[in-house]
């Protein structure tokens, strides 16, 4: 911008510098209001007495070309305030389905607004206040001090060599065999069932899940244009009757993925039993579908401690994708989770990955790995496995309690689903927020918006007091509506 | 696993749990080498003496059933070590086009791999011995003080409020209205134009870009499915008839955008003068096809600053997408980017990012934040300009001295462009490679993998002994080669 101003000896430097900013600014090639250098590096950049700058500025200024505020240095002030015509693109017509999906279906956008003034059973994520922040500044200032110049330069797609080596261990110590898999390292759950869905569907293909299932994932398989087959699950666990009947009717549909959370799913609570998980594993493995796991919350096993991922019965195989997650109940900020599979398809994931965003922070990365491999998560784990377990099962009497029910579903997490009685769940939720209290409605969990008489309530981040107090409201509320 | 045990009064307790351990691990609900609770969880979770279970343990490793590791626990040995039979997904034919595209182009997997003994002009990054990690240290300190609970929970898919605001000042110091404007915070300038055109686009669309450009976009437009039309870039920088010509050539065909890089243009180091920013922009507005600005670098402008975004000449209209980032000079490991552009525009983008991966990390965004608006920013630019400035006029002076070439292109940043005469970069390569040099062949850059005979080198984390060596051997196996 001032590097090809060419001074000549015939005028005075003053005068050649103001005319150049001049003619600059009425070309509007400096835009209005922008900064231009100061008279020090202006000088420095000419190679010219920075008394010439000053001077050039001072007649500028009072042209009323430029201005200066003090303590924050000189503008221009164009008159080419406005572009000649306005540039107007219509952006709605660009938009394509996918980014109209993903916009239709964001919760944020359509469900009722957490207020501080509400007592809000809606959230699941964690109570930010168990965070052992001691911890972590530890593990930061040591993981920075040991190597700071590596984690916060370039890295590598695949994700933090020693976070990915604790993965695999932990892995092992829950049963699953990892010689012919190995690991990706993701920004949370999210990413990797996009990354796996975008490297691995079509537009059409089916997906099995249940339902109700993850609202998220509902949205990233409606977006990708994905057909759904939900298959229910009720007080009964999931309906492998009609899992049976879907498989048989769909026989020459391609079925690429079966999507499940096994423990504390979302948003019934219900963690499957061993026994089903097995029978799962096997009539997918029958039908060549492969399995999505989805291991939500499994570190918070409270009374059912130890059972395994659907991921350790296929030691040897490659028939199932484990998707686990940090950022649900830890860290949920920093955005961790991985994906655990078969090495052939995390290296197809890793050029996606690359493709896609490089890679997840490494500071972050280094600082978990940090603050895991000093057994900091499993005293976080003991912790809050007592914190919520007590409060679920303190949530879940007082819904026995108050609220008239058909079914209550819940063997812990941080979640309880409740099946009502006839009442419709969005009236219900607008009568309650009149009364300072919001819930998630359960037809968000459903894959066509179905049963509007289920709720979930989320309790993490509520006293004892509050959810006894919501929960009796609702109920008051229920047995208004009913009458 | 454990809680589904209903003990009897029939039987000694340490038999009843020896039995259903024992019959679990037959069943291969407890998989080989996965670890049992340790005797203390097991008598808690079953409210029996812990006595009981040490029996039932004793017993079950004297049958060679489980076994224990000091230090570590006690694990399952079961027979059903591998499953009846091996379930094999043929993972290849479930890849799909995208999938396959991103790994056919992705460098790190195709290109020679970086070696400690090598002097490697391949790399761009920053040297990250010139971070300054105290002052990170306080910010993160600093911030986490503050608000630690706050930003590592769950944050908003737009990004951490101050982050925008501060970025937004930032941009209105370039001369940027953000009045009808708004920011995204993205994973790096990656993410940024993975979102954008996730959003955007159709298969088959048209794109606009220079030619050679950044290789990681013509890898994203390539595995979207976008048709490529690029306009040549020589030593007389963008070829305006060639633009002219094109847009004319193909007025019936949907050009959704058309991607530029004006400030160290990736590979060739250009700056684009503000005089052909106004008349790209023009034309652009002209024909109607958004522009998507990627800021790289722009921050590095070591002779020419205050050259203003293309953005600047946008104020009040909406046909501009600028891409920042400071995970290219800054801290690459954080990979924190921006969007800025019309705001029905972002809000599109934001429910999509909460799509793919709900939102960046908080904490890096939080410490970033932090580490800017303390200044901390100006002084490493400042630090860093004069540093790569030095070795910029060097490794320029060193090119021309030592490799015999058509032209060199570069203006300053971290690279250099050189076409060299009738040779192939890439036998010259494998020549250097032996040399214990290696540099980014040219073809890479171009949307047809055409001009075999041109290089980039990067030098940022050379030393000048290095940047001489490494230029001096480049330059005598071309000599060699051209006998």
């Amino acid at each position: 911008m001032f590097s090809n101003l060419k001074l000549n000896d015939n005028e005075a430097i003053y005068i050649q510098i103001k005319d150049h900013i001049s003619s600059m600014i009425d070309k509007g090639l400096i835009p209005n209001n922008s900064k231009l250098p100061s008279t020090r590096e202006l000088s420095q950049l000419l190679n010219v007495s920075r008394n010439s700058v000053v001077l050039a500025y001072e007649e500028l200024k009072s042209e009323g070309i430029i201005y200066s505020i003090s303590g924050k240095g000189t503008f221009a002030k164009s008159k080419k305030n406005l572009p000649d015509s306005i540039w107007n693109i219509n952006w709605d017509c660009l938009e394509n389905d996918y980014s109209k999906t993903a916009n239709k279906m964001d919760i944020v956008k359509n469900e009722i607004p957490w207020r501080k003034d509400l007592i809000s059973f809606k959230s699941i994520s964690p109570n930010g206040e168990l965070f052992d922040i001691e911890e972590l500044k530890k593990s930061f200032l040591n993981r920075l001090s040991i190597e700071g110049h590596k984690i916060l330069n370039y890295g590598y797609a695949q994700g933090y060599k020693p976070l990915i080596d604790y993965l695999l261990k932990y892995m092992n110590a829950k049963g699953v065999d990892t010689a012919n898999k190995d690991i990706l390292i993701t920004n949370g759950f999210t990413e990797g069932l996009d990354l796996l869905l975008s490297s691995f569907i079509k537009k059409g293909d089916y997906i099995i899940c249940e339902n109700p299932t993850h609202n998220t994932a509902i949205k990233i398989f409606k977006s990708l244009g994905l057909n759904i087959i939900g298959i229910d699950i009720n007080n009964n666990g999931l309906d492998f009757d009609m899992l049976e009947e879907n498989l048989n009717n769909l026989k020459d549909k391609k079925i690429k993925f079966a999507y499940i959370t096994p423990s504390y799913h979302n948003p019934t609570g219900i963690v499957m039993s061993p026994e089903n998980r097995y029978k799962f594993y096997n009539i997918m493995k029958k039908h060549n579908i492969a399995i999505i796991e989805d291991g939500f919350n499994e570190e918070l096993l409270y009374s059912s401690s130890h059972i395994f991922p659907i991921a350790s019965l296929d030691n040897g195989s490659n028939g199932v994708i484990y998707i686990g997650s940090f950022s649900k109940i830890l860290f949920p900020g920093l955005r961790i989770g991985w994906i655990l599979c078969d090495k052939q398809v995390i290296s197809k994931l890793e050029s996606v990955k690359r493709c896609k965003n490089i890679h997840v922070s490494f500071l972050d990365q280094g600082i978990l790995y940090d603050y895991l491999s000093n057994g900091g998560f499993e005293k976080y784990v003991k912790k809050i496995r007592k914190f919520y377990g007590d409060k679920f099962t303190f949530a879940y009497e007082c819904v026995n309690k108050y609220i008239p029910n058909e079914y209550v579903l819940g063997d812990g997490g941080l979640h309880i689903f409740i099946k009502l009685k006839n009442i419709d769940s969005r009236s219900l939720l607008l009568k309650c927020h009149e009364n300072g209290v919001i819930f998630m409605p359960g037809d968000i969990f459903y894959v066509n918006n179905s049963h509007n008489d289920t709720i979930r309530l989320g309790f993490s981040r509520l006293t004892f007091e509050e959810i006894e107090s919501g929960i009796k409201t609702i109920g008051n509320i229920i047995k208004e509506i009913a009458k």
